[in-house]
């Protein structure tokens, strides 16, 4: 389990705004590392939450420290597999 | 500039397959690594055509290198700048 210093936030279709808050919340409340994670078209999201996070929200305070793309498994609908591009995203506290 | 063995591809609102295909043809051309860029919507678009390139396409050949994310200045409708993410997805051939 992440200790209580990581926070892992899925990014969906709400609002880029809604997950820079949470991220900016996230760091706020102690947290040393934030990952946002997306899928699909959710990807492009995640990206404009994290610049946005690091240059305005948080700037000076925390680096991206990694970017790791990869194809998630989902079951689509009527049951056929299919593959989905993901993204995670590693804002970290600067020391 | 680029070496020859080095290409630059700008991935944008065509099929995701299209940008697969220019990829790969890059490779057997001789390109050693071959980047792949995008900005705002793209971007998922962008990461589906890496990951299928390293998955399916070029499977055992290719690694994903590196994933850089950034927020590029464009100028917008009515000259007002604004700030759109972008992603570069660099694509090596092993060795």
């Amino acid at each position: 389990m992440a200790s209580p210093q990581e926070a892992t936030i899925l990014v969906g279709k709400k609002p880029t705004t809604n997950y820079v808050i949470a991220t900016v919340m996230q760091f706020n409340q102690g947290s040393k590392r934030v990952t946002l994670k997306a899928r699909g078209g959710a990807i492009a999201r995640a990206v404009s939450a994290a610049i946005m996070v690091r240059d305005r929200f948080l700037q000076g305070q925390v680096d991206i420290k990694e970017t790791r793309i990869s194809s998630d498994r989902v079951q689509g609908q009527g049951g056929k597999d299919r593959n989905v591009a993901a993204i995670e995203i590693v804002l970290e506290k600067k020391q």
